[in-house]
């Protein structure tokens, strides 16, 4: 058993192309050197700070190069780096920093307010503007074994549990993706999704790891997106089903230059009329199937395939295995079970929770949930994602987790929740509450608890009051058949 | 530590891009699913023959697609390979066959007669003609730390020794190139270097890992080499000076099509008049530096220094870290010692030979006993390989120098220097050099050309004239056999 280093990856990029474009914005370019020496500077006002190495430190920004500088300042200085999501509310925020025992907050002036009440060491991106130095040890190399990232996602029970990303998790996702997609000199990736995503901070990688610039959009648009696809060089963009809609609408009669090349469509199944439109108006579409415990994309729709395979995530990325296990036998082709996934990208599990680490990953396979067969080519179609997983506008919602926040309030005796399908988003939370006896609370109430409660994405779009929830024999509340209450 | 596991290489191509062309040779085309076929049908007859997981196998073979099956089809099994260099004696083929305790040897009818009186186990290629199958089980994945292969390499003490290469080194080999060199979804590496030497094999295994054809030729002949780049596809192509200069030849007044995109410069220190001559005929050339212990190129010229730092051997592969020693001592820029390399592509050591591991490898550090100095933009210049420095008079001379000087020269074909004993001077430095077909030019008028280019120490005590220089397999030149010229 070997233990790999890999050199720091920025700061060996500032070593072995110092003058390729790292980041461009609308306002600079900033080359791998000058990212790295504006690197150095912040790890060294962290160290002031007093962050110190293998420090869990929580990030919550929106995108910007503060942002970046920040996540690579915590590598130089050997940290752990736990990225929150922007959406979140307080009280989200407080378990998320306590669950993952960060020593400190960083955070931007969007979200005082939202931190205000929260206690732990908070350090504000002005704060950076007049801090001193205190030179520290910069990592000269990268333990692929060592945890770099965590990221909180809900699973099923409700409770957000931390994904632990290894340095190895990332360095193989990137080395994975470029095998597939190839690698170009003159590559330009779009970075218009969160970096506190793992789509966002996957890119961002494959940035310093190849060598080639991104383009850096704090939120997407689709206007400026296509602006960049067109005058920014940006030869591969990642999305998701809602953004490519929007891509496409802009795009109206133009067509792309042949310079891009890449179309990177995650975040859940995709509608054909949308891969069926991208088609007729040639537009390079790879539909990739992949989730936080994954480091990203792990199956990819190769290039001779997309037409031919239209509606399929692909097949794995080089390193990676999958299988479809179906009543817990291997699944004959079409036949469809739950997609299980191994290989170097895997997490190695959930911070602190061995019981949900040892029931999702089994002898290095990784039980995803998803629902999905296999063609006899042994192409992937992914039919449903985790039952009940609610994918709106590419957030991961579930369903447990609202639940558990209307079972919070008092007069709610019983509560579920699920999807319905929204042509903006994809798809929208909605809840099916049943009040205790002889009380009554109106939605405006319900909602305003929940608003306090949830990221906003999170909160329900319609309430329902109803009698009775659908449950099973042993009584556990079947999510697919809300649905139905609402024809009914 | 984490011990990481990849799908068998070429059967997953085979799931992952069947239909793509894995070999072109001059009668056939054989896809990725077409060459899986083959090899498990050889897997099996392997199997039949008795070779069994774990046990070691020689291959003795010249290029050919029998070769490539039945390298292939060791993996399949889990056999370790060992590949002999085709122009050893039998003692030689004798002493690697017993020190590597190989069960059996594969060879084709080139070799019946220099094995004849060896005592191991022989498979003949003609053998598998109808030879009948017995179902093996095939690896599914390749464990990184398993060793694949076994090479021998003379090294300085002239007892060869066994170098052992595991999967994982060369997995990250050819991922390290291509975070390098880029990978384009039409590229095609000319494979006519020898597939028992790393030059060749490497290129093998970035065929079947990147999922990219190989043009396959038995020798480097240059005429059909340019032609493979005209009118096959060609790519990328490997080569060493010599075969550099006969492209050129070759090429006259032509000129590459704008597909050919890299020219692999390998096999140590090149003449900077070549390179210039491949400037200004467009040829982009990256120089390499690499060893067996390395498996293949660990340092290479990044497109954007092939002007500027013309003569250097470039930066390292991503994964790859390079330092220089002095006397114990790190060396500042400029200042020259010997090249340390680290990373997974780096060997884990000799086969039953600690002490050579141990005092080759220290800490993880490779000491290639080669020399060379790293610039003040960390660019690292080869000088020599340490056995071939010829001390005199206390002055340090690298033959590489003369030889440039030598090949300068408008009459000179090829040259080599080296150093032979003298009573005054310790060794002094002497020259042998074949010169441009019909031409003529005297003992005096060279050393007149080196005096005008070399400090005095430098310039040859003799000039020899000889028909042929002696070259290996892979035409990199022998300096130590030039000494052995004189005798005769």
């Amino acid at each position: 058993m070997s233990t790999i280093e890999i050199p720091n990856w920025l700061q060996n990029r500032a070593y072995l192309t110092p003058n390729r474009i790292a980041i461009k914005t609308d306002e600079e370019e900033i080359s791998f050197l000058s990212l790295h020496k504006r690197v150095v500077k912040r790890a060294n006002q962290l160290s002031y700070a007093g962050i110190k190495k293998d420090d869990v430190v929580s990030i919550l920004m929106n995108n910007s190069i503060n942002m970046i500088e920040t996540i690579h300042a915590l590598k130089y200085i050997g940290a752990v780096t736990v990225l929150l999501n922007s959406r979140l509310t307080s009280k989200e925020i407080e378990f998320q920093l306590s669950d993952s025992e960060s020593t400190a907050l960083i955070t931007d002036h969007s979200f005082i307010e939202i931190v205000k009440l929260i206690h732990v060491r908070k350090i504000i991106e002005s704060d950076f503007e007049n801090m001193p130095e205190v030179e520290c040890n910069i990592e000269e190399a990268f333990n692929l074994d060592k945890t770099d990232t965590i990221m909180y996602t809900s699973g099923t029970t409700g409770k957000p549990k931390g994904v632990i990303q290894t340095y190895g998790n990332h360095w193989w996702s990137a080395v994975g993706s470029s095998l597939n997609l190839g690698l170009h000199q003159d590559d330009c990736w779009l970075l218009a999704v969160p970096l506190f995503h793992i789509s966002g901070l996957s890119i961002l990688y494959r940035s310093v790891i190849y060598g080639i610039p991104i383009v850096l959009q704090v939120t997407f648009d689709a206007q400026k997106a296509n602006e960049a696809i067109f005058t920014k060089g940006v030869t591969i963009v990642s999305v998701v089903s809602v953004m490519l809609s929007q891509l496409i609408q802009d795009l109206g009669d133009r067509s792309y230059p042949t310079s891009f090349r890449c179309m990177l469509l995650g975040g859940g199944p995709a509608p054909k009329p949308l891969l069926e439109a991208c088609l007729s108006q040639n537009i390079p579409v790879y539909q990739t199937y992949g989730m936080t415990e994954t480091a990203s994309q792990v199956v990819t729709l190769a290039p001779e395939y997309s037409i031919s395979k239209l509606g399929s995530a692909g097949k794995p990325l080089f390193p990676v295995q999958i299988k479809i296990m179906k009543d817990g036998i291997l699944a004959k082709p079409h036949e469809s079970g739950e997609i299980l996934v191994k290989g170097p990208t895997i997490t190695v599990g959930y911070l602190k929770r061995e019981d949900a680490t040892s029931s999702s990953i089994k002898d290095g396979w990784l039980y995803t949930g998803d629902i999905g067969y296999l063609d006899e080519e042994g192409f992937l179609f992914v039919l449903d994602r985790r039952s009940d997983l609610i994918i709106s506008g590419g957030e991961n919602i579930y369903p447990a987790e609202i639940e558990a926040v209307l079972l919070a309030h008092p007069l709610i005796s019983e509560a579920g929740a699920t999807g319905i399908e929204d042509t903006k988003w994809g798809q929208v939370p909605v809840a099916f509450v049943k009040l205790a006896e002889k009380q009554d609370v109106s939605v405006q109430e319900i909602l305003q608890f929940c608003n306090e409660r949830l990221a906003r994405y999170k909160v329900p779009k319609y309430v329902y009051f109803v009698d009775h929830l659908p449950r099973n024999a042993s009584n556990k509340l079947m999510r697919r058949k809300l649905v139905e209450m609402i024809k009914d």
